[in-house]
């Protein structure tokens, strides 16, 4: 039990979930070191959520409200992290969730489809009985993609999505949402609208916020969308990161 | 195999060892974690060892040098990214190797034990059979030290340590070394010679200063030491951060 009084209580909860689950068996080999990462980039930022990436997430929300097959990628670090939070935003957004494994093996695809199940959420898409295509033509895992889910949907929200990944998903011509704290990196720099967040944070933000746009016109989102520009707002995040104490 | 063509080869050679050392048994649950936060400090500078880490790592060298009893603290991150490095600089500055591991098991110690020796260096510190006493009277693992070791040590270089454990061994009144990526760590603040650099760089760096400066008088050894301000020297280190593309 980590005392609540400790300096860094927060994040060694999350550290605490990230063990269990790789316990539990269903991470990559590397992804407490992505996790790490992440920590770092948002020590920097205070472990708070920013104005840009509140800015991004409105983009982000809007875009897929408008969507007509929005798609939720899920990994092991996403799941590990935030399932119950992403199955809310699904339901709130209308959006499919499918398993999306750089280092996709059976095992890990059947862990995972179990606990979104376990949790509530039945129609996972990206599990090892799902109709499976390929993207750009690249027959291996790492372009894989449910027929019904990522390989036909315009618009997908890749939390903490690898940079290969992120460039095979982009070069489909999706369009692509990321949720990564590090806003140098290549999936924040390839994607439409990059969220420079902790996805624990951003995934219920965007599930509120998604409640309040659901009951504007559409012609407000369209404009929210077509106002956003991701290199201005990933400049901006940047500038958030304090190296100062 | 990683393409020598990769962006990220070199980092992606050391996450291959930490891989390597997880299953090997011999890392703590969040070890890989916090090679995680240490690959991302690492990006911010670079990846080049800055200045003022060298201007430290004489420093430190130098200290080392006038120590009556210095030891190199070994863990398991340490182990798994430079452990022929360890032997090296310890065999230069005379130094003694000490296993510490915050996260103490038995398994743990033997693994680690039979790499060092198994890389030629048979009179390891720390281990199963050997004395062991407790700093500042604090009867736990945490504060857990060889007699002869670093419970007897004037100077402890501790490369990649854990904040509380820090705090222990500089409360006990030694001169603490530390090599550590985020100069705003309570490890980095808390030390008297703080090294913002990436151990598999610093550590090779810090044998060549030993051999250039053991040729050297004690008397600049020691204005070396006494010229040096850590805060200051944080205050440039983090100064080193680059945020910008």
């Amino acid at each position: 039990m980590i005392p609540k009084s400790h300096p860094r209580y927060e994040s060694l909860l999350l550290r605490d979930k990230m063990v269990k689950a790789s316990k539990e068996g269903y991470l990559a080999d590397s992804a407490m070191i992505a996790h790490g990462r992440g920590e770092a980039f948002d020590y920097l930022i205070g472990e708070k959520t920013t104005y840009p990436a509140k800015r991004a997430m409105y983009v982000a929300v809007a875009a897929l409200l408008l969507s007509n097959n929005p798609v939720i990628s899920v990994n092991g670090n996403a799941t590990a992290l935030a399932c119950d939070e992403i199955i809310e935003l699904a339901k709130s957004v209308d959006a499919k969730i499918e398993i999306n494994l750089f280092y996709r093996t059976d095992d890990r695809v059947k862990i995972i489809t179990k606990l979104y199940e376990d949790h509530g959420f039945k129609d996972i898409l990206g599990t090892l009985d799902d109709d499976i295509e390929y993207l750009n033509d690249i027959k291996n895992n790492r372009a894989s993609a449910s027929k019904t889910g990522i390989y036909s949907a315009d618009t997908i929200l890749i939390p903490l999505e690898d940079g290969d990944r992120a460039e095979i998903l982009k070069k489909s011509g999706k369009n692509i949402i990321t949720i990564d704290l590090n806003p140098l990196s290549r999936t924040s720099k390839m994607s439409d609208v990059s969220i420079m967040d902790n996805i624990v944070r951003a995934i219920p933000f965007m599930t509120k916020i998604a409640e309040d746009l659901k009951t504007q016109e559409k012609s407000v989102l369209i404009e929210l969308v077509n106002d956003f520009d991701n290199e201005e707002n990933l400049k901006e995040s940047l500038e958030q990161i304090k190296l100062k104490e």
